[in-house]
């Protein structure tokens, strides 16, 4: 039985400078009026399906039951086909690009239980010239969901195993001990969210007040796990949980990525101090100089 | 008789870095709860009339059945009367300034059935002190007219054919052969929309694979008219249908308006190869030189 | 007896270039979902308590009854507690921090008549790690006041007056006659509102066409009172009532910020002009030079 769903939740890249996204937006209340269509972002970089797929992932967990329309590198360039994936029991269909951008939020949900490839144009729009996907179709299919219609009337079924692939960055073993990370997401206060959480750090001191040597480029700074960063004296690199999970290296009211010189996607290695140097923190922080 | 409508589309230079938008939403929803408002766009540059009317003119198509809510040049210093405009056998009712923002969009809907200059003040909100119109005339005006009170209850009556009409440039025959066009919008991702549709170009080769000759300023290039970008090369400039009916520049995944160094309202001729380079395409672009 | 309200206006200083302020609305659809949530803006600068509380307070005038989720300097640095407000016998209730952020717009509903700190977990989400305040406590608490919880049940209460008050600068008297102002809030079109409303110049001339001397940094300037900019010809510098009801200064059609070279929080000395220069305004505008 196909349900009836009343929000979209709407990801792309198409930015807000001009009237896409609005258009978009337009059309699924003009075929769905009773569907409340809920912003996430507009600001992935274009083409950036990584970036995509991890705001995504951040949010999924807060998504309401609905559709969830995802566009990034859906413009004329793009070769891969578009998609519905309906998870969760059927509370949420997914639909976007089959290019990776759905796959971690698809995964966090449970997994793709059904999914077919949107090839039906009973449910899309004429187009008015060149197709423009996420309005003529992606914003199309949303609202038919919203209306009832069924994900395997949407077009020919597809083994959700052969769904692409998202492709996050594992961490890695360091060579000299301690573990290689990415940045992941660098928020608006300059919050740097390392692809490792708490568990990873726990075979050398995850506890509040253990200290760690973080090196990036050329620099080696010391980092202390931290609850709250209000704990640790101004201008001391914390490390703390956070709100998703993860790691993130954090500076009291300043930005940790302009301190650290870090853009999404450098590598941090996290490592023990050595010997002497751990223990319980200290007011004063310590700034370590490469070796030379 | 009037009919009571549940959609505001608003459209306006009014950008979002502080609470003006969000305050004339504020309006609307306080006058008329059952009101849906959506936000086309708000970042069309400051006084921009032309790109204004431009941007309401390719959404107009998918916007839904109610009002459409236009504030571009309608701050302190703009000289035109208010208006409200019904069009579409009172499908959609626009209101904003008479300054030709609104005309290509009426165009488009078959052009305006009835008109009023907003004059009468029981329809507008007492101001604080100096008037916002946006906020004070337009946003009241349209929660009005959303709780059904009708066009001709709002100010006194003003023939439709005395409304400014828009200012959109005209394709120009090029001297030596072709057309000068201008660029209308550049979206997000580079591509130029150009003020010609398909039908222009077919006297001199509008079939996918047709190559034709660009000029803009010194550059010269060859543009190959094809049906999806993917079909050229990786470096071949497209010349493609848009999602709106108009012709538009293209790249494969990087920005042509870069490329060629475009910006809106730039002019670019487009005209017959010489002869002996007609024909289908071939993988390899070919950047022809100026002739110095 | 707790009302059930179904608007939610939310401002905050957590930009939208992330998914941050979709996934706090998408919290408030999943507890609430017959409440539309409003943006006011997400553009304050970042932690700047005072920059939010003037915008709050310009829009506070105009927001529906209901709830208003403030979120400025409310990140992991954030030492002040949230409080939920509520104000205009039961129509309204802000959340927020009690930083000050909310103060100026408290007071313009008539004052605080219940206030209450948000310590009941039951009301908040769990966390997937840090805490995300705005997610986790604020969006939760004002989606289960759209539902009908009471304030009282949302922690233990707090005396009114306790809270912190807002810092709002003050116009003071000019060493040499006249008013010391500042600059409260510069608009996309470049009018720069000041810390003075029109009864502030009455003692020396606020009648249309007075003309009084402007101060800033090096820069000595004739500014005339006028009811509307376009009463004055181009160039000349207008000091308005703005919509808001304070002084406004305001070129026709340019950026008065840019001409002045004024900033937020910059210092504008509004006083009497030598003896011979005042009277009704000229069509050509006066640039009075420093003395040097």
């Amino acid at each position: 039985m196909a349900r009836r769903f009343d929000t979209v939740s709407f990801l792309s890249d198409l930015g807000v400078a001009d009237e896409t996204v609005g258009v978009v937006k337009a059309v699924v209340r003009d075929l769905a009026p009773h569907a409340v269509v809920l912003d996430l972002t507009h600001e992935v970089a274009p083409y950036d399906v990584r970036a995509g797929s991890l705001a995504l992932a951040r949010a999924i967990g807060h998504v309401p039951s609905g559709v969830v329309l995802v566009s990034v590198d859906a413009g004329p360039a793009a070769t891969r086909p578009l998609v519905a994936i309906e998870v969760a029991g059927g509370e949420g269909v997914l639909v976007g690009p089959d290019n990776g951008v759905l796959a971690p939020a698809v995964a966090m949900t449970g997994g793709a239980e059904r999914a077919v490839l949107l090839t039906d144009p009973r449910f899309h729009l004429p187009s008015a010239g060149g197709l423009f996907v996420t309005r003529d179709v992606l914003a199309a299919v949303a609202a038919h969901l919203c209306n009832g219609i069924d994900l395997s009337e949407l077009g020919e079924p597809v083994d959700p195993d052969e769904l692409l692939p998202g492709v996050v960055p594992l961490p890695r073993e360091a060579p000299g001990g301690g573990v290689v990370t990415d940045v992941l997401w660098i928020d608006r206060f300059g919050n740097c969210q390392l692809n490792v959480g708490p568990d990873d750090l726990a075979p050398w001191g995850d506890a509040p007040g253990a200290r760690l040597q973080l090196t990036t480029g050329d620099v080696v700074r010391m980092v202390e796990r931290s609850e709250r960063i209000t704990a640790l004296g101004a201008g001391s690199l914390a490390l703390l949980t956070d709100p998703y999970g993860m790691l993130a290296v954090a500076l009291q009211r300043r930005s940790a990525a302009e301190e650290l010189g870090l853009s999404v996607g450098d590598q941090v290695t996290l490592s023990p101090l050595p010997e002497g140097d751990r223990g319980p923190s200290t007011p004063t922080p310590v700034a370590l100089r490469p070796k030379t």
